[in-house]
């Protein structure tokens, strides 16, 4: 239920601040993207404060498939997570319509795909996953502000602006407003972040063995 | 007393920064919305760290309907805390009003109406309340953070901007600057910003049995 | 030393950001007071954390004579805190204008004065004395983010973008930029700033004697 | 290898988001400034939380040179440091090009030089020290804020908009984009840089041994 109500709220934000900002930066989209960004790093920070003890505040495939490859949690618990965050994340972004007076289903007709992109998805889901693994070995009651910090910069630092998220992603296809990305460049986003989460996970396990 | 000036407080913010924000922003309304965003949330954590200790610090009828369904306070106290958050939340006004030479009562013309601002108003409110009781459980010393963070990124995800409190939108009700409501659109506002509350309150007192 | 290297960074900060963002504002002033607000924010908390166990991290006549009347400290090292303060704000002027190629001395031009501004100073500085005091009695760890995001909140809400300090506002009237005051101007802000910190001290004082 | 990947996502950060913001900016520079240092100042906080307590989170000559003089860590480490943090620098630089499908080697053409500039520069490098010093001996869980907030201050108060790190200086020589320096401006910087990291040691020592 925290997972759901979380990647909810947050498919709520990232949606709708990004039609908010849009509609009114009047084309100026540095101002788009900073009234996107800010409200999407300050709601994971309150997130993952308000659902961190009860679920342990995923909201992510991505970092459910890093604890799953550590056994912090089993198969099964995993599978159900990642089930409830797209369904959660995809009633956010129909949430956000209703707000918005938009049609709820609105297929995205933003591409983004190439090289480029692709590249920003590695980094951004490999950062995310070393900033929850490092935060969480030595300290993990900063977790909630260092994921909120770290998406507001990666929203900035990636040619994609950080979905680094595949139920996010997936979601973001049935919206065809700023923060939407065209459905047929949802699977290569997908893909390129679960190995990301993949390989960033033995990666810390290596790194932080030591710390 | 401490009620009174946290609510007087956040409404000469509240005001106060969209008078200055609407008059330098050149007509670029998102502009004009950071600069009433980032001195909203700003000053939630300063009264909540400052009058936190003292009165709980409400500042919002929504809340202190919250704490008084759970019996954290008796019916009278809460009462009071209404009374005095509404008569503090008109005398921020005045005071804003003020200090940038604007009419002392200058009833606002923005109509704010319609089932996109309605769910917004709900889930903002639903979720504000969330914020609150989910970090009294677990982190009680974030909930400045919390709320202020969370405000912040409610002003961009919802249509309505986030009003989120009975006592702030009736203050608002009185002047016609940025941040304005008209008053015929008031008391819609505030019935559904007090369902919320009111669902919420179970909600999350269900939900945060276990953590 | 701590005080005068405090204060002359604390004007580094306000009068060179003032500039820097006024250059590159392509004249949007909401832009440019975004641009002066988030560094002077964030420079306080920096600059409380640093020097806060060294000297207290006053930097403003204003906390110094909140401390005096409640015998904090003594009238000797309070005068010569006021001292220091207004002798480091005034040379933090002369590196900022160092830095951006500015004439040294360059007395403003900006008349800053009239009911509206005058209650801004009152109401800033008001709540500034309130947000020290508040915090050191329940939160003294939190002082440093206090008072920095009261700031930030207080250049939007009050129509003289809060200058709330002295020995600033003295050092700001030989700066001919964005952040600067009119030499003439100067007096009876740091008169009303003066009556501020004074009635807040008691006030606060009796606030928060049961807190 | 802490060094290299922190040098490296700061440099990512720094150089990716000067593309991304100077690209959307519609040639505001204050706002390309803004999209600029938010993700700066926040990717600091995070570098600095995960990898602290691996490698003490340097990330920057000047900060090594600093323990270096203190002996908190060997002449031989210092110098492996120094070498890391070149290169994870300008790796950072060639994965920002990669994302944001710039040339890999872009020679800058922004000449930064001039007294006002190497003050600023100066200015830095002294606060940057004095911060993470200052912190490191009443407040060392602070290092973390408290140094994303300075830099977040320090890009809007100095002339050079403050690069107060030599590693971070040689590699924005490889990048002609928002945040590049020519390379022919890079060993002023580098030395004003190092000349002020020497005497904010000592001075901070001095300063700091009876708080």
């Amino acid at each position: 239920m925290a997972e759901w109500l979380g990647t909810f709220s947050l498919l709520a934000t990232v949606i709708g601040s990004g039609i908010m900002a849009d509609r009114l930066s009047g084309g100026n989209v540095a101002i788009a993207l900073l009234g996107n960004t800010i409200p999407t790093g300050a709601i994971l920070v309150v997130l993952i404060l308000v659902f961190g003890p009860i679920s342990g505040a995923h909201f992510n495939p991505a970092v459910t498939l890093a604890f799953a490859l550590r056994k912090d949690i089993s198969k099964t618990t995993s599978i159900l997570y990642v089930v409830v965050q797209v369904f959660g994340a995809i009633s956010g972004v129909l949430i956000a319509h209703v707000m918005f007076d938009n049609a709820l289903i609105d297929p995205s007709t933003t591409i983004r795909a190439g090289l480029g992109q692709w590249v920003g998805e590695f980094v951004a889901t490999f950062g995310l996953i070393g900033t929850v693994l490092g935060c969480l070995k030595s300290r993990p009651e900063a977790i909630p502000y260092a994921v909120g910090l770290y998406i507001t910069a990666a929203y900035w630092f990636t040619s994609s602006t950080s979905f680094a998220n595949p139920a996010v992603t997936i979601a973001r296809g049935f919206s065809d407003t700023f923060a939407g990305i065209h459905p047929a460049s949802v699977a290569a986003f997908v893909a390129v972040q679960l190995l990301a989460a993949l390989l960033a996970t033995f990666f810390f396990k290596w790194l932080l063995k030591d710390a």
